[in-house]
């Protein structure tokens, strides 16, 4: 059985109407108008396929196809629909649509699950100005709790309270997912892969068996601030090229590791900031991040010793201060094997690897056996609106979703005792 | 003859009382209120002492007391009297109090000179918010106009032109300077280093033989912003990584450097600066400063090649635009040569080295003999409240200057025609 490619493809061009700005991307933040009539579209489309549709108390929307009541609990499938501002088409959307999709294809084959089928999107996966990420799956996952969540606002002074509502959600609510959470048996997410792996490896698609752990820590590194001029190059406490050799220690470290770790230092300030001053203080934010704990922190031993190094031969000194430690997150070990003989069976060549990036299934992954499926992303861009996806490798993911999601419903139901009333 | 220690740091320890802020440093831009009410106090003191006081057209102050009248031209001494936020004591305000001090002592002595002894304080000489730094001496020596001036204003909105008239001045009469400045003969300036080059060598003062060239670039480089997670170590164009290397480059190169030769990188930022992106672009400020403009551009040219080098290596790519590139100025050999053999004669050891900061003497010497001394800075600091002058270097710089400017009244006397009516 295959799914439609053209229709996926007018569909995808549909949604990425919905906040099309002048530089040619795609603004559709979460909570924003564009997000609110896309919402809409989306919710009167799943109600014309015959779905049962729902929106929860953090205003994720869900659409639930019946199967044939011999099996509890549901299979999901989805993404989320918000962007970044002037993101791509792909990111959040391809997912949710290719869900979509399968449903259409399954009813116009008349195909029935013994379970039942769910699409979700996700509210709010992508950071935004209430200083959340993943919220709609994260709060699903019980992870955010109303006391967390009630006094949030965004710059603009807006509760997120009064956001949420406005979506159709109800933040003092939010005990009434607890049923809901407990009847999800598996999720799967297809997203696009952000990256040049698959592109690199020229695969249309790779199953993700793990979601990376991210180590994230915020260093100040304190030298003297001195005249530019009159402080000679041996009298110098330079902030900043301590903090320059600190970089370049991160990235020779990280290079050197033969997995796919990777380590960053993408945000840097630097004190006082003039052109005629030594630098007295820099401040910035390494990140790591690795499917492999153990890896991980061996590599951050090593740069931590390296730093220490860099400063006691410079004389500056440094203060650090851990801002994020997230463990890696396996994927379903019977949803990948499910996901690698789909492939086999279609005849698909993929990849098995970790996701770079905490996607929702994270969160799903902590209520219910969860995996994600990559497309292939040219050029490794997204957030942009130059991200892009192939027709015929969206179609190949899509295929893979659509049998994968059968064999899911079989191999779950041999698995587990069916309902007697 | 000596000067009075006591009196002089008397009036060192009242003129910072204008402008003492609670950080405990001294906040007196130039056109604010305390740099107001200095200036009164300073106009009265010239004229309690029997000096012709006039305010010139950007506000510099000047005080004569007339000569024998057996020569033309006036030697003048002096330096600034506004500060930086939160500045010491020392900086501008020494060098206007010595030179107070030098005349007290040459009225209380009954020392007349041949020429007319004039002290001037500048109007403005730090970098201030109407974007002008040296304003009051560069004006005076003619190098800005009343058309750059004239329009300029600051943050607030106020205009220089209103300022400067708040201080006495008038921005459309300019061109009365033009006889002022054929009049000074000789201009000498005490300063504080601002360095640690007199401490290292334990010397107390040091005779300044040429003003640094200074050259500033300002460079964007650019790579490519993309998902910290996504995006293989190998799938980089990092603009901060190569942005280190190339901060580094201008450290090694400057240290490897035998002369007095300093490089620094004071400004630096990064777009998107977010945690979790690879940077996209790095702007930042290379400055170079030298006596030797031979031994500048030799540098120059040795870091330019190198960061070539790291781009290619990279394969990322930089637009350069030059900001400043003024040559070195040196001081007057005859001065020089007087300052010398006066510290010879007092028996104070002494150093003779290039100034790496830019002082009022710089504008002085395209009119005059110029020439500075500088005084030892504990720790090298300045701009600052820990900037400190000791007594006993800050006295033996004030005889220096008390007797040579006694030398120079005589060697230019020996050098022009008197005057003959």
């Amino acid at each position: 059985m295959q799914i439609n490619r053209q229709r996926l493809l007018n569909d995808i061009e549909k949604y990425s109407l919905y906040g099309r700005d002048e530089r040619g991307g795609i603004t559709r933040p979460a909570f924003s108008e564009p997000d609110m009539q896309v919402r809409e579209l989306f919710i009167k489309e799943l109600k014309d396929l015959g779905l049962k549709v729902s929106v929860d108390p953090i205003a994720n929307i869900w659409g639930k196809r019946k199967g044939k009541g011999e099996m509890n609990g549901t299979i999901v499938i989805g993404s989320h629909l918000d962007t970044v501002p002037n993101g791509g088409k792909y990111d959040g959307a391809l997912g949710v649509l290719i869900a979509k999709e399968v449903v259409v294809t399954l009813i116009e084959n008349k195909i029935e699950l013994q379970h039942d089928l769910e699409i979700v999107s996700f509210t709010a996966e992508e950071s935004n100005d209430f200083g959340f990420s993943t919220l709609g799956s994260k709060t699903f996952a019980g992870k955010l709790t109303e006391e967390e969540l009630i006094h949030a606002s965004d710059s603009q002074g807006t509760l997120l309270k009064d956001a949420v509502r406005y979506a159709g959600g109800d933040l003092y609510k939010l005990d009434e997912m607890v049923k809901d959470r407990r009847e999800k048996k598996a999720y799967v997410e297809i997203h696009i892969e952000q990256g040049k792996r698959l592109e690199s490896n020229h695969l249309s698609v790779g199953i993700v068996e793990d979601m990376v752990g991210v180590y994230r820590t915020r260093v100040k590194v304190k030298g003297e601030a001195n005249h530019s001029g009159t402080t000679m190059m041996a009298h110098r406490s330079d902030a900043l090229a301590a903090a320059s050799e600190m970089v370049l220690a991160v990235e020779k470290i990280c290079c050197a590791d033969e997995t796919d770790l990777v380590g960053t230092v993408g945000q840097l300030s630097v004190e006082p900031n003039a052109v005629n001053v030594v630098p007295g203080e820099v401040n910035f934010v390494a990140e790591i991040r690795s499917e492999d704990e153990a890896r991980m922190d061996h590599v951050i031993n090593l740069i931590e010793e390296n730093w220490k190094r860099i400063l006691n031969a410079r004389g500056v000194t440094m203060e650090q201060n851990l801002m994020v430690k997230q463990k890696p997150i396996p994927m379903d070990e019977d949803i990948v094997t499910i996901f690698r003989e789909t492939a086999d069976e279609l005849s698909e060549p993929y990849t098995v690897f970790p996701s770079m990036a905490v996607h929702d299934a994270a969160h799903m992954a902590s209520l219910s056996k969860a995996c994600m499926i990559f497309v292939k992303s040219i050029n490794g861009r997204s957030h942009c609106p130059e991200e892009y996806s192939k027709p015929e490798d969206i179609e190949k993911a899509a295929n893979i979703l659509l049998n994968g999601v059968i064999n899911i419903d079989k191999v779950l139901s041999k698995e587990a005792r069916p309902i007697i009333d």
